[in-house]
């Protein structure tokens, strides 16, 4: 049988930021859910792109060579290599899908890194 | 540079059922949007995962083993190998991720079969 994943309630099972849930396998790749606010670490996935999708608030994210500014029902994907940094002024709840070797501060070590992403 | 990119924006650059447009490349994967109503046809995909996401509407996946019914912020994964028939009394937008090879009517030839999608 298969499952209806609902973002909401997904969604209202964890406040806490820069802490992704996966929610999904897809194939190699993980669906997660994250809620963010403030500003990340810059950093970059040498051989993977990752997608973000905005579900609510607004998100920008900072290359070196600009910015992007997205918000609900907007989405981009981060080519792989490309240094980045995430900056939420108020709360985001973001969907990101990677694939699942893929650590959310990249190649970069920061206390926000997390090496076992919960499943909710 | 990053893309921001607007699902809204996307879907209103076409108006047919059954034909994803490809929005966006992740890795090994394609992001696709699709317009669809009525029934499709019984198929499945023998080595990749398909992940469907519900912008508008409500969208039933018929598997053999009973049915799941996804509304607007709804999501599922379709494992490989599960036989599958989505069906949709009124129109649905959905976000469909999934392999770059994988064709839409899985193993099944339709007159519903598209080899090349376009990108928008």
């Amino acid at each position: 049988m298969l499952t209806c994943i609902n973002l909401a309630e997904k969604f209202s099972r964890f406040n806490d930021h820069w802490h992704p849930r996966i929610i999904a396998d897809l194939n190699d790749h993980q669906v997660k859910l994250a809620r963010v606010q403030g500003e990340f670490v810059w950093h970059s996935h040498a051989d993977e792109d990752e997608m973000f999708l905005v579900i609510h608030g607004e998100l920008v994210i900072e290359t070196r060579d600009g910015s992007v500014t997205l918000g609900p029902g907007d989405m981009t994907v981060i080519p792989r290599g490309v240094e980045h940094r995430p900056v939420a002024r108020e709360e985001v709840q973001l969907m990101l899908i990677e694939p699942g070797a893929t650590k959310h501060t990249g190649d970069v070590l920061s206390d926000r890194t997390r090496d076992v992403l919960e499943r909710i």
